[in-house]
């Protein structure tokens, strides 16, 4: 018989919220024979003010056995920029080799956008999760007085470009427009631009059927905007992505259903889901969160883990659910969750 | 008797075409008294051809000596990405030490905007134009191999940061809002980061009436396009900068209208005012490029060298004609050029 065995971190602010309701849809979703166990993490804020950890050597230990990770949000304003986000989030980003960073972007019906007119938008964007300007390299000399120098080093390598570029391609291959677009800044960064570009158009090579093009990142932000339905697949550089993929998220109905999958393919790691959005404390506890975005990191939970079915019965819940919205009363969180755990039991 | 001394560098592309629309509006602005001498220098892909030369040491000499520098537009699909672009654009920047890139987006009445609803949009970037990603510095190893390594190091200054900084508060306080957002990603970069957040905050003690505020760059590209009102002058790192002008450009009227400085507040080195597009090679020599973004660089120009009223007269101008676009018929390059000619002498 089946299993899954997901460890869950909920997280601060609206975390323990979304994950609630995701952790409801996934129960509802899967069938009778797949075992769901669940252990749940602390992490974040709290325990980071209480012992001042944010992930230990024995976290990475204890979270490595699972089948994959669920993650609500982690941040809070208390804990100074920098620390959980180095020491948590990218920590196991790094630790867990998460190079591929999975971000749809999917307008669907009845969700309102920022754009006007009636943009058709359904591509994915594919970050590169373990290099690129998010090394944490670079330091600081002279800090603090008139003479401070800070770098930061952008870290790109053959190998690392051309796993996540490879990805990239057969994720565009397995789509019906089969079109992958290279997104850098390759005029100005021309050593990691080069290195981009080389490798992209090698492996381009080996997926003859997949249209490709080059944008600058700069020109990109503009065609998100004006001409979002030129985009199948993105595949693009870390901090590029980080960037773009916030943009895409707006124009795609907001963050609120924005998810996204740290993905290592080769298994060797556990990938972990979570929404796109962060820890909104302005709003945690009070049952305002939407949960949809954290339902859809389900769904790419389910893919990842081979559960292809369960995971369109997911995706096709939310459609229905969001289409419904538009003239009707705000719900809260649990009843969002509710709605669309009966919907994929149904 | 007062006098200008441009230097003009049509450049490719629809640069050409532009840049004689911005000369006509130029010479019809100013008063019978001001004397304007230009001086036209051949840089860009043809020269390049030709020499192999993109901007040498005596070019830099033969520019130093004039007041302001128009360009139309550098670049052309026939050159290697990066050689134009290193080689004359960023060149000229870093040599004439051209450390704040003022870029305003004002969405003007009548203009079209990929933005539902109708938003208010009036800011100004202030982008670092000297350190940052855009050094150069970097390199590759083991090129073209699987092994290969390559990195792009950003360079940060108390000394580069807090110039651009101070002019920004400057800008802001100067504006009947006066507030002012600093745009970074300090909480994964945190080596140039808090380089940044540090001397923001140094600074704003100093310009205790201008309200501040920080903001993410991933979280910026989502309220340029859910909350541009919000944003009334931002101050930002090189690359950062290079990224949200572009979508900054998109929502407000798009590149046709977007302008910019590159300046040395200074004086020790002359400015260069230059439109956000590029050289469009597709729309070359047939009289289709907008040369409204160029008479706005033409207006920041003015400013610049203390034309206040003639370079408000022709964003007057500028407004007047864009409000009546809609359901005319398209103009060609310079009937746009004489019309605005006649309002700004009118
Ligand atoms: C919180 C931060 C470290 C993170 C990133 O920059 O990757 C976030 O913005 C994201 O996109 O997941
Ligand atoms: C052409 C390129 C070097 C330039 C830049 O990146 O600064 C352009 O995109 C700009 O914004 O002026």
């Amino acid at each position: 018989s089946r299993s899954i065995d997901l460890a869950v971190i909920p997280g601060d602010g609206i975390g323990q919220e979304v994950v609630t309701e995701g952790l409801k849809v996934l129960s509802a979703v899967l069938p009778q024979d797949v075992k769901l166990e669940t252990k749940e993490f602390d992490f974040g804020a709290r325990r980071y003010h209480a012992t001042g950890e944010t992930l230990t050597d024995a976290d990475l230990d204890a979270l490595k056995g699972h089948d994959a990770i669920l993650l609500g949000a982690i941040g809070d304003p208390s804990v100074p920029s920098g620390v959980l986000e180095r020491g948590f989030l990218l920590k196991l980003r790094f630790a867990f080799d998460h190079h591929v960073n999975l971000r749809p972007s999917k307008l669907l019906p009845g969700v309102a956008t920022p754009l006007a007119g009636e943009p058709r938008i359904d591509f994915v964007v594919v970050r590169e999760g373990t290099e690129g300007p998010y090394t944490g390299n670079g330091g600081t000399i002279r800090k603090g007085t008139e003479h401070e120098v800070a770098t930061e080093v952008s870290v790109n390598t053959a190998f690392g470009v051309e796993r996540v570029v490879r990805d990239a391609f057969a994720r565009a291959q397995a789509r019906p427009r089969k079109k992958l677009t290279l997104v850098h800044k390759n005029n100005v960064l021309t050593f990691a631009g080069h290195l981009w570009t080389n490798v992209f158009n090698r492996v381009a090579a080996e997926f003859p059927d997949v249209t490709t093009d080059y944008i600058h990142v700069d020109a990109a932000t503009i065609y998100l905007v004006t001409d979002p339905g030129r985009f199948d697949v993105i595949v693009t550089d870390n901090l590029f992505g980080d960037i773009i993929t916030d943009l895409a998220a707006a124009v795609s109905g907001g963050i609120g259903v924005a998810a996204s999958g740290n993905i290592n393919p080769s298994g060797a790691f556990p990938s972990m889901f979570e929404p796109v959005h962060g820890s909104a404390p302005d709003i945690a506890g009070q049952g305002k969160a939407d949960p949809t975005a954290t339902v859809l990191s389900v769904a790419l939970l389910l893919r990842h883990l081979g559960y292809e079915a369960e995971a369109g019965r997911i995706e096709e819940a939310v459609s229905a659910d969001l289409a419904e919205r538009t003239g009707n009363p705000a719900r809260s969180t649990s009843q969002i969750g509710d709605a669309l755990a009966e919907r994929v039991a149904g």
